[in-house]
């Protein structure tokens, strides 16, 4: 039987709240397993491209990187999230290192080629450009690896690359080698049948039930591309579950959160 | 025999300088030995904290850093300097990973107390403070460590660490391990007896010469921690040189830059 490999994506507000932090560092190590950290940050980063007066573009839900945005990102997402939520696993105990994609060229990915809207210095990550030999060394020595949403194009140019994309492409790249709970955590309960009432969690989901919902119009914006993140590792070797930042050890259990049945 | 070791700090415009950077990281792939590096970035964080509006206090050299500036320092530091750096080595096939003290707990250091001076959120490190086996356990797997100077005070609070110190304080811990070339590279051919005549070089310098040196007033103020640094790691067991950043190879057969020679 193979080992569970935990692979959590964080993010949102509980990155600025070193309280709900440390709660949260402390459930994942109680999690009964290999353990790996994706985390997000784009709030900050657009807040502090706005101090720096660059302008920031969305599309879709996703940012425009020109070069000063990508040097923000850097600094924010590879520096200060990245460290700070390294030190706090360290604080208890826990043998965390930050990564990007570029170190240990653990994640490359394609620069997104300009199609109707230029992304700039957006990457696409795939499976098959996770180095999945040196990432099992570094679980293989107890380390846990805190991914930060940054990769590399295999030629020195760092890109900004979505965080959840990074954890789904993980989560199939070691389905091989783990057996693989791919979590993603946010600031809701799970995927919710109605966006206004908090206690509408969908406790299964599998693609007709998305399809149904989304018809309906009833999931927001936001949840879209988490979902399709979600649906694409979803597999024999990978459970994949949507849940709170504050319910991982229940969700992980089946108790909470919304689970994504693979078709 | 002991492996050769080669310890570089490089620091100073090189890093802004895409070109100089990827010939430096040519060079440093060229050292026949186990390669480790330590980078600074001081001026891009000055600027940065300028541009955000932190005023910036420097005494001795040394930066006082308060809250924000501590984020400035993790954000250039541990985000922007390191990441690009380690994409650079990736891009010629070295299979380099950046690091802070907190990653792996590889450097502890003691927060300065305030005295005369309140340096803020400062860390001294020490020799004993450093993760002598988890850093031999990435050497020995032919990985390079890409230290920022940041390390962490054992309970999550990440603190700002001279780089020149941190180089110093590798080599000593080391030491134990390997045979040590510490190399310290910046925009000068070496120690210069005129700072007026870049071809002043003193090409062998100990603790009589220094003393001589210093007290004629010679040796600009930028020059005086990191010869006290340089003299702390010199040893049997390790050797010192200062150079610049376009001749490391040459200095590592002593044909360039200034020896330190251990009394």
């Amino acid at each position: 039987m193979m080992e569970d490999l935990y692979i959590v994506k964080i993010g949102g507000d509980v990155l600025e709240n070193t309280e709900a932090m440390k709660a949260l560092t402390e459930d994942l190590c109680q999690l009964n397993g290999k353990l790996m950290v994706i985390h997000g940050g784009g709030k900050m980063a657009g807040a502090l491209a706005e101090k720096l007066g660059y302008r920031q573009t969305m599309v879709e839900g996703r940012r425009v990187t020109d070069s000063g945005t990508l040097d923000v990102t850097i600094m924010v997402y590879g520096g200060l999230v990245n460290k700070n939520l390294v030190a706090a696993f360290q604080a208890i105990g826990k043998n965390a290192i930050g990564l990007s994609g570029a170190d240990l060229n653990m994640i490359r990915s394609v620069r997104r080629p300009a199609g109707n809207v230029d992304f700039g210095y957006v990457g696409d990550p795939y499976p098959e450009l996770v180095n999945v030999s040196n990432l099992t060394a570094l679980l293989n020595m107890n380390f846990l690896p805190v991914f930060c949403p940054l990769t590399w194009d295999g030629d020195g140019q760092l890109l900004n690359t979505n965080a959840d994309t990074i954890a789904s492409v993980l989560a199939m790249a070691l389905s091989s080698e783990y057996s693989v709970n791919l979590i993603y955590c946010f600031g809701k309960e799970g995927v919710l049948s109605d966006p206004e009432d908090d206690d509408s969690v969908v406790k299964v989901m599998d693609k007709e039930i998305y399809g149904q919902l989304k018809s309906k119009g009833v999931l927001n914006d936001g949840i879209l591309p988490k979902l399709d993140n979600a649906f694409s590792a979803a597999s024999e070797a990978c459970a994949v579950r949507i849940c709170s930042h504050y319910k991982i050890l229940e969700a992980a259990k089946g108790r909470a959160g919304t689970l994504i049945l693979a078709s």
